[in-house]
């Protein structure tokens, strides 16, 4: 199925000249959602992954849903003040601003194996930080994946030059 | 399986004499996680349902994954500032202070069958604030699902005083 389509384009936001990509019309749309699960899990099947980290929040409908089909458990990354347990946190850079990431200091255990997973790559800023706070505990990132992906920010070169492997399922020009 | 021994009582959080419940470390147990999904989904197959909603942040991590298993679309309500479309948006009172939820204008049609899906039921607030926004667009909401009910916070009689069905997985005592 073709999905990349159900992908609503919002120009000028959060701020002008930035070309917001919106999944949420995808989401909407369950032939559209289910397909790129299902693209997802036709690659993850069979790996060696022990955890599947979701960042905050819009990577949490991804990453969950992914979890569930792959049948590993399933780790919240989040802003900074909202998980309630001991936290490590690492502030980082996004398109527009600053932000700050927490993980549970008990969320993975050193060795575990990590399918990192967002909804959108852009600058790299997010995925760094949270890969981050999964090696501060020890595990492995095996790879980190998004639904879209927008190379002109550069974000795929960022995490592929400090050695990570990106799978994205469809890739937007600009902002 | 039995889950709510997953669930972690993190006390004093968000605030002095809170017992926070905290269901991150049921979601990292993938045992625990599919066990709560299946009783979900053992309830709503066979529903007359169009679309699933869940409510920022936690309420992704389980609508989601319901939202996939059940076949239908997701639809995000989201914090103030953080949907791209036209929205309306409601306010209302939790807990501890108030907050602001937002809908796309688009998200659903005049008609829908909802299930409505958040992690936890305090004082209800979150829930009537999520039931006016799905019912702003004409849409009507099915049932109102959660993991955890805090039926001392009055949430559960508050949303059945109003009319609406609740369906919880775990009751816990107190705050």
């Amino acid at each position: 199925m073709e999905f990349k389509s159900l992908i609503r384009t919002v120009p000028n936001y959060p701020k002008e000249g930035i070309m917001f990509r919106d999944i949420t019309t995808l989401l909407k749309d369950e032939k559209g959602f289910r397909a790129i699960i299902d693209k997802f899990a036709a690659r993850y099947e069979g790996w060696n992954i022990d955890k599947v980290v979701g960042i905050e929040s819009r990577g949490f409908i991804i990453g969950s849903v992914l979890s569930y089909v792959l049948g590993k458990g399933f780790i919240p990354l989040r802003k900074a003040g909202k998980l309630p347990g001991e936290t490590y946190s690492a502030q980082y850079e996004l398109e527009y601003g600053f932000d700050k990431l927490e993980i549970h200091k008990d969320a993975l255990k050193k060795g575990e194996k990590v399918l990192l997973v967002d909804d959108l790559l852009a600058t790299g800023g997010t995925a760094l930080g949270a890969i981050s706070l999964i090696e501060r505990l020890e595990a492995e990132v095996s790879e980190f994946c998004t639904v879209v992906n927008l190379p002109d920010l550069k974000g795929e070169r960022r995490v592929k030059e400090n050695g990570y492997s990106l799978y994205s399922l469809c890739e937007f020009s600009g902002h």
